[in-house]
């Protein structure tokens, strides 16, 4: 057992990501030495313990290491999928057109309300292993298209069996509070009462729930609905997040700042009071670039204030069947730099040790001793690479708990 | 060999890209035969001449059968990369300063010219890999980063390997008119007298090149200068098509309709009287979003005169070190959509049918009798799912030259 859950990875570049040294934490002609699933130490390949002299040596020919990616905002477990609306509305369809066709995420709704959990499991998994194949070892999967109170469950129920299916670490999120369903239309108040919050409770009794997140928005719910369900969570122990400020300021970033979210999300159109308050709360602004894109909005977050109050960045895919059916969290990065002007540093950050602080994991997202042996191995001689192309995959290797 | 080389290709929905039938050409419940490399018949299975029954059955499980996709504008052949100048950018260093540590496209000529034959194929190969992964069956290939009479042979010949390691087609291009090197500044009418002619003449003789390019802008050359490699292409017989109008209108579009050209490229601030010329001389307009996305342009290409007037449009790449290291097409024709409002039919028709004219092959691009038999098969219900995913790959087979 020996030779596979204790090995050295040599011959090894690393970006360990950890604060101390800028930038990337680079560690040039390095070893990582991995016992048991956990990273025991790295370093220099000249200051490599004696202790570790006969160890199996993984030649990893020179590649880069990087802490394996976390994508922290995913809406990867849903029914159907939502390409003839986008053909629609390509094709000249009003947006009435599209929703009498029963278009939006009332589709996706009733898709997901239609699908048994093997059904939304079978469908997920292709999207999870494009993810995988691009290094990810932490995936964050919110619930949030069933919107009643069974299919919430049924939704975070497959969530937590992707980890059983794949060598991956599945953060879940309950976020009934998304969207009101078409049968509370109007009666938003009495969906958070009868539905959402019962079903949260329902779920974390059941233990499928690591983090209470909603939708602050003029579309969705406002900052009071969003408190209600917050509440809930305070008292259940359970951290918070939001989806806040992406298409107008809603104040949703102050009130999940009140609460220590653990982030806030989209963040389009936060001021810097906001960033200021995140600063504060220690909540990481988890910057969704794949909406912004499929959006063609114009608004872009306010990385400057990110950057000079202090306020942690990440990134993430937001794959969901509507505004985001992105599955590649390297052109995640390539667009925060792209569209957003984040550097290759903060990209990459964003999608490691930053991303694991959204999810509030201490023990991934850095190279460091102590924590999980979470690693991908690159085919790339800088990690500014990792950000730079454009829908091209160099990953070599990926380990997830130690395993190969 | 008959089992290998003659079959039906059964199961399938095709979308045909015939232009008989709108949209996509499809045949539902279908089949495809293939024999010696060729497409033999497609239709409804239930029409399958009995003449094949007896033929090896390759059931694709309902799956949807497109031609190969084809990048029709791609420059995979070069040296070095340039995510170092991508860091500095994003980093807040100025152009100067980017230019001084030796950015641009003189670091790629610098990078290119240092390479040997097989340096420049081995760091092409991973690049056209990711191409093939998507079902690509043809790849353009330009040179152009030489600009000398040796290098520029030395790419050319390193495409012409390409097509020798890997299952695909590659088409070359000779873009030496593509900017004049630091050796020319000022001297742009030399260096056409004394390096790019020649050095076409060269590689024509040498039979490496299958049709002539040039770059019509103000950071490159004029109309003037452009067609006096047109003409030395005219007189060798070799078809014309043309970088131009990407970032300002220099009349380049006018001159190379007047020479037939196969396709003129980006064309980002073409207007309608450029539309109706490349409409009257039968161009395909090949529009390039990786490169208006990475350097942020805000002027669309004019889709709506292309419609209007009948031109034909197709989807590339544009894979280059500097304004687009994009490799996949499907990512192409996602933004095609996105960022200009393709419909995902045009999109699916930039990368087959048009994008085969923009090649000027008429045996590609089409599933029809007596075409190469280029395929790909895809694990989707609707070709509209190609173009609404963002970095995903549902390849589930690619047939290049009848072979799976
Ligand atoms: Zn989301
Ligand atoms: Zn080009």
């Amino acid at each position: 057992m020996k030779e596979t859950s204790q090995y050295v990875l040599a011959n090894v570049n690393v970006a360990t990501m950890t604060p101390e040294v800028e930038p990337y934490g680079m560690i040039l002609a390095g070893a990582v030495v991995v016992a048991d699933g956990k990273i025991r130490w790295v370093g220099a390949a000249a200051d490599l313990p004696e202790i570790y002299a006969d160890w199996t040596v993984r030649d990893m020919g020179g590649r880069l290491v990087t802490p394996g990616l976390i994508d922290c905002h995913t809406h990867v477990v849903f029914g159907g999928d939502r390409a003839q609306e986008f053909e629609m509305r390509l094709n000249g369809a009003s947006y009435e057109e599209v929703a009498r066709a029963g278009g939006g995420i009332v589709s996706t709704v009733s898709a997901t309300r239609a699908a048994t959990l093997d059904d939304l499991v079978a469908s997920a998994l292709p999207r999870l292993d494009a993810l995988i194949a691009e290094g990810v070892t932490v995936v964050e999967v919110k619930s949030g298209y069933g919107l009643d109170h069974d299919t919430e469950l049924t939704m975070l129920r497959a969530a937590r069996q992707l980890a059983k299916l794949r060598p991956v670490t599945i953060k879940t999120t309950f976020l009934g509070a998304h969207a009101a369903p078409a049968e509370y239309k109007g009666r938003d108040d009495d969906y958070i009462s009868e539905v959402c919050i019962p079903a949260l409770r329902a779920a974390h009794a059941e233990g499928l729930v690591d983090a209470v997140d909603g939708f602050c928005e003029g579309i969705a719910f406002g900052p009071e609905q969003i408190e209600r369900v917050f509440k809930v969570a305070q008292e259940l122990d359970l951290p918070v997040k939001l989806h806040a400020e992406q298409l107008s300021h809603q104040g949703g970033t102050l009130l999940a700042a009140r609460y220590g979210a653990l982030s806030v999300d989209h963040v389009e159109y936060a001021n810097e009071q906001d960033a200021e308050a995140m600063a504060a709360s220690g909540s990481v602004a988890v910057i969704l670039p794949g909406a912004f894109y499929t959006l063609r909005e114009t608004q872009a977050p306010p990385i400057e204030h990110f950057r000079s109050h202090g306020v942690p960045m990440a990134l993430a895919t937001d794959c969901n069947p509507g505004s985001s059916p992105m599955t590649s969290l390297l052109l995640a990065m390539n667009m925060g730099c792209t569209l957003f002007r984040m550097t290759p540093a903060e990209a990459l950050a964003g999608v490691t040790c930053n991303a694991a602080r959204a999810l509030g994991m201490a023990n991934r997202g850095q190279v460091a001793p102590g924590l999980q042996a979470d690693l991908a191995v690159w085919d790339v001689k800088t990690p500014a690479e990792l950000a730079y192309r454009i829908g091209f995959n160099p990953l070599y290797a990926r380990i997830h708990k130690g395993e190969l």
